[in-house]
């Protein structure tokens, strides 16, 4: 049974738009979308703030000062400040939904703790695959002629371990430069390591989220499970295709391009790891332990396992689960015996990054109904109803990630990220606050939600004439063309003479297509477990696109259910999260395996019904 | 309990010299020393001869045809064949002694055979580590998605198999390009490599004997446990140092010979290995599984561990148990994936070598009262009785390597192995019957046991004066004389005039503290049991110089204790025939490593009795 959870308090909020979080004394700065918990916010960018309970309001230890904007009080606040401390601005960073722009300061960690809030309100406690022991062995005499590893085991007994042969091979010069004291690192139980005089403090782990797009690491203090320093990167894969079947095809079409492509995403992976470990000031040999969330193809490629049989049908893995290996078969350099966990995958379709979200989540343990939607090229849907949990993939083309848009653009900087119409105006949000160059999926979203909402769409998806245009708005009819190839358009940024940025009628047509392919998912899925959309009491928006939704569009354009958008959360970088908590708890990291028994994948690619669903699903909600 | 055995006839034999064997249709010949049954001689010579019995005399299959040469009928071959038959020179192998040159054909195999014999006749059931598994897969459909690697596991569910990520690497291509019908190899319960179609077929192991100074490689077949060719070779770490002590030393004066003996040794296996497989027409690719039995210094030195600690008081071992490795790890190239077993030691200077020895003499399965000598620089010497082992390692010094002897020579082309001294007269056989080069260490053996038998030696070791001399024969006393440095000499080869070879006053030495030395080793161990010395009921020699003893010297020096020379048993190589075992049964594999829980380590170095023992052994038993 999943514990009774007190959620983040339910703060109104515009679903639409972003909030801005600077963080003292790091004076780092992040936008989120609004509801995102300060705790959650923090934890996802590398800001370790105490907590031991995992976002239930029982430890009160998530104390942080919020000294610009406003995060109302909170009955839990209430028990756990004075009448003065509120007034200051005190909150507990695990129920303070930001929703405005803040400014937070947070408390240097005062305890060591003995669990770590991570994913979305997941408390983990503090049991690592690794862990360090020093000891201080009696040297051998004639009448103690026990071996060098008879010794060191005799000394450690309440483990059976093994040891790798590399710490054999080093083992009886290291025992005697060091007088028979060392630090043993062990794995499970194997000992990975041995190291001169007591190194017990320095014992690291970094999480992987391995996107086709971005690939992310956040590197781990496993003695308190704190976040040290988080660096993402494009995949340097990027120039062999945008998505998964490009990068396939081209395997399939140059002999070397599998090795290339590994390549590729081992150099994106040891840099980011080399990143966080300078970030922090740490030496790379002190970490031990990796795990590495991404999807079939991309762990087939980075792994230099044939991807062919995933990319054409009838879309076969090689495995579901891999053997721990070590971290360096992923090309990355750290502590020569680190091991390595890579998420196991539930199909072709839904990959580890999905099994990681879904531990990130909490799906296998949460008796409601959730549902679970990874938003990209690839779109991964989970839903979850008591100890039911089913999930399938649902191909929804590159309209998110803007690569078949007119204007479209990746969300980097000069990207409309947020667009507001309203009052005979259009309002833009852009990244970096800079002249905007194009459009990314969340602004594209925004934008057909809002023409939607705002009549200049049908709910067919067709622009209407100009003359109804007119009527309902002159300033935005203004914005309302046909280009010189016959296409209409509506104008973003600039104007009739010179219309810079703008909407086509194929944009739209192209995120139709987008959200009819993921809602006809996310139907067939209720459908098999017989859930009415109105059941549904949470839905987490997650990947890096996913997350950056505006809610209130997501629903406007019938992306996801019509339920309301306080219950629809963006999730974060679930994918990450996940491979944090199997760092920090192998009983998590159990958890992360079992998954693949809990859950049943369902096929869309041979279902009669798929085609009349998806019609169905290709207008617009009004 | 042993089963009760039954022995090769006890055909009386002189004790000393040389049999040589003719075997065809191979066209193979090997000296053996005279009473070891033709079944061991074949088989340590990778000849392989029909049976499923072990030798007990049962199976009746081990028939060989003996056509020049005369080998008393047995009990058990007149129950095994015609009138006819035995007048043709028909035998059982294993019953078979050979006490004179024999020319010996032996038939083709007819069967399949479900057990091999190997060691001192033990009998090994064929349960290989290494198996084999052709397998005819279903194609994967829309309706049957398992991954690759499932459906293989489906294939083989009697198994709970692990897979070697290299596997994983190859696997879905291979499953393609063979139709989905491969052959899977499996050691253990771990997949190590997968092949386009039925290889079932071809199955092979590799045993090795690591010696300090002769290295053996056994190809096995092990689909019928017959070895297919067998190797020797010089370890090439010679320049080194002829013994342990010098190599370790090297590594201490030298911080890059650690990695050169490392090297050599890894060279010397691989070219074995390469030797053994173009002999037998072998892909090398096909060889699955190895097995490595050397003292504790060869093994550390191979694999790149510091020898350092086992060569300086106190004597300590990294371990006594070491990982499976990957054979790779002792620079041998034959299959990827293949397996390596490295016997475990029981101390410093009692290694795998001994407890591979143990294995294939049955000392730990054997209720009699047995000892088992390895002669060399370092003897190992193990006494059993009962349920109770005991071993110990005595220095015996370089007089059996001959390296210390004034004519000394390794036994190699033109060596003096064994000696005769009747009649007036002195007899020399010659390895390769050449000129004498030098003596090797049986023929030094032979020299001192013939001498004191003919009393130009007296109990002390001291050669007799010319007077006596002339008194106990004229023409022997011809041989003694004294150089001109004043050592007193006895000649071998050439006259006074020009004495080519000789044994001197200092060679005579230089054996009785050897030889003292392992006398005093066995004495404390029958001490330790209580055990009369004419209680043992058999003497295994064994090792490359051991085997090769005389037994009648050995006893007459007193070397070995005063028991009918019938149960002096030569044992050939052991250490050999142990990696044979292990390769050939997953349940000899185990008892290697349960030998260690069955037998206790005498450490002599800190006993205080041990110079008074090895004074009193100094003399010779007159």
């Amino acid at each position: 049974m999943a514990k009774e959870k007190i959620e983040p308090e339910l703060v109104e909020h515009s679903g639409l738009g972003r909030v801005k979080l600077d963080f003292a004394p790091s004076n780092q700065s992040f936008k989120v979308p609004p509801g995102v918990s300060v705790f959650d916010a923090a934890s996802w960018n590398g800001i370790a703030i105490d907590s031991t309970c995992g976002g239930h309001g029982t430890c009160k230890k998530c104390k942080v000062q919020i000294t610009e904007g406003i995060v109302p009080i909170s009955r839990l606040d209430i028990r756990a400040f004075s009448q003065e401390e509120l007034k200051n601005g005190w909150r507990l960073a695990c129920v303070a939904r930001a929703t405005e722009n803040l400014a937070i300061t947070v408390p240097a960690m005062t305890t060591r703790p003995k669990a770590a809030t991570v994913g979305v309100g997941r408390q983990v406690i503090l049991r690592p695959a690794v862990q360090k022991r020093y000891i201080e062995l009696s040297e051998p005499t004639l009448h103690d002629q026990r071996p060098d590893l008879q010794r060191l085991k005799d000394a450690i007994d309440d483990l059976e371990l093994e040891v790798d042969f590399k710490v054999l091979q080093i083992l009886p010069t290291i025992l005697r430069s060091s007088n028979f004291q060392v630090t043993v690192v062990i794995v499970d139980e194997q000992i990975i390591d041995i190291e001169q005089g007591d190194t017990s403090e320095n014992i690291y782990g970094i999480a992987y989220d391995l996107g086709t797009t971005t690939v992310v690491a956040t590197l781990l203090d496993l003695n308190t499970g704190t976040p040290v320093a988080v660096k993402s990167m494009l995949n340097k894969q990027q120039p062999f295709g945008a998505d998964v079947i490009s990068r396939i095809s081209a395997t399939m079409l140059d002999e070397s391009a599998l090795d290339k492509l590994g390549t590729a995403a081992k150099q994106t992976l040891n840099e980011l790891t080399q990143e966080v470990c300078a970030e922090a000031g740490i030496n790379p040999s002190y970490v031990y332990e990796i795990a590495v969330a991404g999807n079939a193809t991309m762990i087939q490629l980075v792994l230099g396992v044939n991807p062919e049989p995933v990319g054409v049908a009838p879309f076969i893995t090689t495995t579901q689960i891999w053997p721990t290996l070590l971290a360096k078969e992923f090309g990355i350099e750290i502590n020569k015996g680190a091991r390595a966990f890579t998420f196991p995958s539930l199909g072709a379709y839904v990959g580890g990054d999905i099994v990681s979200g879904i531990l990130a989540t909490g799906m296998d343990r949460d008796k409601r109904v959730r549902l679970f939607i990874d938003v990209g090229t690839n779109c991964e849907i989970v839903l979850s109803s008591a100890d039911t949990i089913v999930t399938t993939a649902a191909p929804a083309g590159p309209a998110f990630e803007a690569a078949s848009i007119k204007c479209g653009m990746r969300a980097a900087e000069g990207a409309i990220e947020v667009i507001k119409i309203a009052n005979d105006k259009v309002e833009l949000q852009v990244i970096g606050d800079v002249e905007p160059q194009g459009i990314c999926g969340s602004g594209l979203v925004d934008g057909v939600a809002q023409l939607v909402s705002c009549g200049f769409l049908d709910a067919s998806g067709r622009f209407i004439d100009d003359a109804t245009a007119q009527k309902i708005s002159e300033p935005l009819a203004k914005r309302l063309t046909t280009l010189e190839n016959g296409e209409r358009v509506f104008i973003l940024h600039g104007d009739r003479s010179d219309p810079k940025i703008y909407l086509s009628q194929r944009d739209v047509r192209e995120l139709q297509f987008a959200k009819a392919s993921i809602a006809t998912g996310w139907k067939l899925l209720l459908e098999q477990l017989n859930v009415d959309p109105d059941e549904i009491q949470q839905v987490l928006l997650a990947g890096s696109f996913g997350s950056y939704l505006s809610p209130k569009s997501a629903v406007e354009i019938g992306l996801v259910p019509k339920i309301p958008i306080l219950r629809i959360v963006s999730a974060g970088n679930v994918a990450g999260e996940g491979a944090k908590m199997v760092l920090l708890s192998q009983q998590e990291k159990n958890g992360a395996l079992s998954i693949l028994n809990q859950i049943e994948y369902v096929e869309l690619s041979d279902r009669k019904d798929f085609n009349d669903k998806f019609v169905e699903q290709l207008s617009f909600p009004l």
